[in-house]
């Protein structure tokens, strides 16, 4: 008889809930997204939904409408009841016996969850420090993928070393990203970032960032960074829906500018929290 | 109230079972293996665990213990008393709200399945074809990971090609291995695979393919492939726990020799079954 066994249980296989033989969780075969709310509502939704759309394109998965899973994140953040939450969710290609081609019928597999947001006005208001990583991530980082284990093994390390964040830098020495966030840096009213390609994550935050940077006279360049590029900014920050900017003071043991928030990332949280209200 | 919505379903994430928030589905943030048996004794379990041991190392899960492990395999190959099995297992780093970075007291989680092996004496037989794809990989497929994705997208473009197998293919125009197999080429009384480094598993398979080489009295050369190499060579075949050897007769729309399993992989399949027995 085919079983299964979990922890120290042994159990028919037959009988199994679905997500125990989720393809999510045997291939990382899913995408998810992250949306957050300001006071009861939810910002740039459909942004968001766009891109998930995009990411479930991009690998394939059918059969998913937007319509519903809109619908879904409005019923639950309801259902919720909490003003400021993080909102996660995945759909994952579906639930079978462990085999790299799957049945081309399965039904997709829609989760979620909504949580309190993680309080981070201290990170904001002192900033953080940031440590570099070799970003060992696969070659298809604008697909918002479940595989996110180099991610997780770069913060592991990052923390060893006492910093929020895990800064990534590829094999030919540029900067691509944060390990959950997008990488900014400020020098002579100028905000560079890296470009959009493969590697990089379209960033809906990042997207609000650029047009803040705009709206308080900020030139913008995309362009990827290096680590000494990094080490000599102004301003560094990092952005991302849960924490939208939260400014680093301190890249790889040095401090950037004189160990505080700089003066252009201030003007950028001021003008992006005027986005969400 | 923090909650979870399975599907079309609301549900309080206090009352969700641990699988639902396994860091295996957020972020594959765990490690697996496959072993197989033949007629009733499963094949080098030994150097599987070893094997699984290193990548828990690797990916820095702690508190698993390899006995406890072997027990747990040996017990369910038992209690599911199929002859020719494939027995999968993981473990994850846990399970808990969603957070890149893990609370340190997590207790790993563990999975595995007993199933019936696919019989493949028709592709052994017969041989398969493969086509190319870019390995879009995480740069540490030494480490036996449960980010798969990039290995799923290139079997779902093989398959399209009416391939069996994907090879995988660096930025260098290198082959690195196949999405779940060994690439193997003779020519000229030599058998050549790709040496082991970051981006290759170590394959137990390959071990024992190897040495079937050295049984057979090939020259055995541990040196990547180009496509073009491969196009032309005299046989190739891939390797794998739960196929062993299996001819490759088309490579890219190319036929390998006349078309038909070559005269040193037949030696192999027939050297590496003797191992099994």
């Amino acid at each position: 008889m085919q079983i299964a066994m979990i922890q120290d249980k042994i159990v028919p296989i037959a009988g199994l809930e679905p997500v125990y033989l989720d393809r999510g969780i045997f291939f990382g075969d899913g995408v998810y997204e992250v949306v957050r709310s300001f006071d009861g509502r939810i910002f740039a939704l459909e942004e968001h939904l766009q891109r998930f759309n995009n990411s479930l394109s991009a690998i394939e998965i059918g059969g998913v409408d937007i319509d519903r899973i809109r619908s879904r994140v409005l019923k639950s953040f309801e259902a919720a009841g909490i003003p400021n939450a993080k909102i996660y969710f995945h759909v994952t290609r579906g639930s079978e016996l462990r085999n790299h081609l799957s049945n081309p019928n399965l039904e997709p597999i829609f989760f979620l969850t909504v949580t309190e947001l993680e309080d981070c006005t201290e990170a904001r208001t002192k900033g953080i420090e940031v440590s570099t990583h070799p970003d060992w991530r696969w070659k298809r980082c604008d697909i918002k993928s479940l595989n996110l284990l180099a991610n997780v093994l770069a913060r592991r390390d990052a923390a060893e070393k006492g910093c929020a964040e895990a800064i990534l830098v590829d094999e030919s020495g540029l900067i691509t990203e944060g390990a959950s966030s997008t990488f900014f840096e400020i020098s002579e009213r100028t905000l560079q970032t890296a470009a959009l390609t493969a590697n990089i994550l379209p960033s809906i935050t990042r997207q609000f960032v650029i047009e803040a940077g705009g709206n308080i006279g900020l030139k913008i360049i995309e362009k990827s960074l290096t680590p000494q590029q990094a080490s000599d900014a102004d301003e560094l920050f990092i952005a991302s829906t849960t924490q939208d900017i939260i400014p680093v003071v301190k890249f790889d043991g040095k401090l950037i500018g004189d160990g505080q928030p700089g003066k252009y990332t201030k003007l950028l949280i001021r003008e992006f929290l005027s986005f969400t209200v």
